[in-house]
């Protein structure tokens, strides 16, 4: 069995306090009205890097004993979690390289490379990603940051859920539901450990977009399922193949509900968000939103947390969503 | 002599603690580097409203005898003023009217409907907004509540200063300069008290839209500058024709220093935002950080804040501040 603790994850606030954000958690009566329930958003696109991937990112490095930290570190990712890397690595000051696909969006691109890393590019058609940024570690001695499947980075993100917890707290609130989304897991493992261990009736749901539900998957038939010729997303930050054998060791013992929304249905998230919390959400940080506007019957009158992941949109998608969605 | 204290402003905060949201001070290294100064951006926009101005209209109305109070307040307001007031008015339980321009914002007429204010439009080139509202007063016993110029109201704006006092104090630091957006002078004279109070050394900084720059013509002058054939302005939040006597009187002790932005100054910075900060503002709302991209010899090196102000923004002028901006 996975060891998997919330003291890993108050260990690692410890850690990375005065080095994140405490993002704020967000809320509207507009908001609140249109899903039918209070509705409480986790405004991770406020993070350092536009997404909560530098938690982890921080939490893994500072975990490398500085002799070996010297050498630098590398990581594979659609992106969020690359750029995390990089400024973590900047703020900590070793070098980093980010193995991206050539289809990565522009902004994440440019993004990994103002923090000082390099980018190395790789076909997503022809080459597995793993094998590029390992066969870096073995030529350069570099440490592989990998984007989930690792206890210490599933631990930083959880910090997401220790800092709700505590805001909820400030406001005498008991959540209901905790509605986070899902690609490889680290993020819902880490959030939903955290929240759990704060308030043990909370019902955790995975958000995972519609066709892609790998997580949804792996957690029914009891091993981990991959992708094979999945409909394309425009949630590019839940894009990934493969769900995390750490995560789903993890999610398994909490038995989320799975729920799954349409490239539409998180465009109109991100057109709501805009214009009721004043906040960018790319679209997979706007699936949970989505989701509980799809299924708001099963959210009636309750008190529901949302965590909105990131804000790292192309122009013209952010454009598509607000001329689209009315 | 005004007399307008800080201590006003400390009971306002007490008044409103809860009530409020206590919104972030947000950076982004990325800003930074574009400023070459250090920036933080006190994120008004993520106020309830979507702006600054409840803090204002609650502190204003809780100081109304609830005697008084049971008939109901009224305004006139480009705007962001009325959407305050309808929602103060909605959380103390009493009715409002909002008087509003025919040409005001879509989104800020459906607001102030949507927080079960009554809307009465007049038309601004044939008449004048007080008289509108003052015969509503007359004729319902209603209690004005004014935009600005209005000590309780200037101590309600002025927590926003407060707040930013103790977001920089927990992070150690002290700033060089604070810019805030003016148009009747109620924010602006609220906050630079408020940041006078706790640190005497920090530079106020006014920011009128080019053409429009009333206030600091009445600082000039040493007397209140009504606008006469003035260019229009994409800030409409910035619009009103005539400054505050009482905010006048407030900054002529401070002697601000004036700086203009135009249009399209107003609308990179607002693609700006939503680009290194995630965040929504509307081209008023911007202003501040418009005057610290084009003004950025003044501020190299400095920690300087800025109030943005406001997030109510059509979504034609939104896409089109994103699509023209680069």
């Amino acid at each position: 069995m996975t060891k998997f603790t919330t003291a890993m994850i108050r260990e690692a606030a410890g850690r990375l306090a005065g080095r994140v954000v405490r993002t704020p958690l967000l809320s509207s009566p507009m908001l609140d009205e249109a899903v039918g329930a209070q509705v409480l958003v986790k405004a991770e696109c406020l993070q350092t890097t536009g997404s909560f991937k530098i938690r982890g990112a921080l939490n893994r490095i500072l975990a490398i004993p500085p002799g070996e930290r010297a050498a630098g570190v590398v990581t594979y990712s659609v992106g969020n979690h690359g750029q995390g890397v990089a400024a973590a690595a900047n703020l900590l000051d070793c070098s980093a390289v980010v193995v991206l696909p050539t289809n990565a969006a522009r902004i994440k691109v440019d993004n990994c490379r103002w923090w000082g890393a390099e980018v190395i590019f790789y076909d997503p058609a022809t080459q597995d990603r793993r094998d590029v940024a390992e066969k870096i570690v073995h030529d350069r001695g570099m440490v592989l940051v990998p984007p989930f499947d690792d206890l210490d980075v599933m631990a930083g993100q959880g910090t997401v859920g220790l800092e709700i917890a505590a805001q909820l707290r400030e406001r005498d609130l008991v959540p209901d539901d905790v509605l986070v989304a899902c690609s490889g897991g680290g993020l819902s493992a880490g959030v939903i450990t955290a929240l759990r261990g704060e308030f043990p009736d909370i019902r955790p749901y995975l958000v995972e977009p519609a066709g892609r539900d790998k997580m949804a998957r792996s957690l029914a038939s009891g091993r981990r399922q991959e992708l094979v010729a999945a409909p394309a997303t425009v949630m590019d930050a839940l894009a990934g193949p493969v769900p995390g054998t750490l995560p789903l060791a993890v999610l398994e013992k909490y038995q989320p509900f799975g729920l799954t929304v349409g490239d539409q249905d998180a465009l109109e998230a991100v057109a709501l968000a805009f214009r009721y919390l004043k906040i960018v959400l790319e679209p997979g940080g706007a699936a949970p939103l989505a989701a509980a506007l799809t299924h708001k019957e099963r959210f009636e009158n309750h008190v529901v947390v949302l965590v909105a992941s990131g804000g790292n949109i192309d122009d013209a998608v952010f454009v598509n969503a607000i001329q689209g969605a009315r």
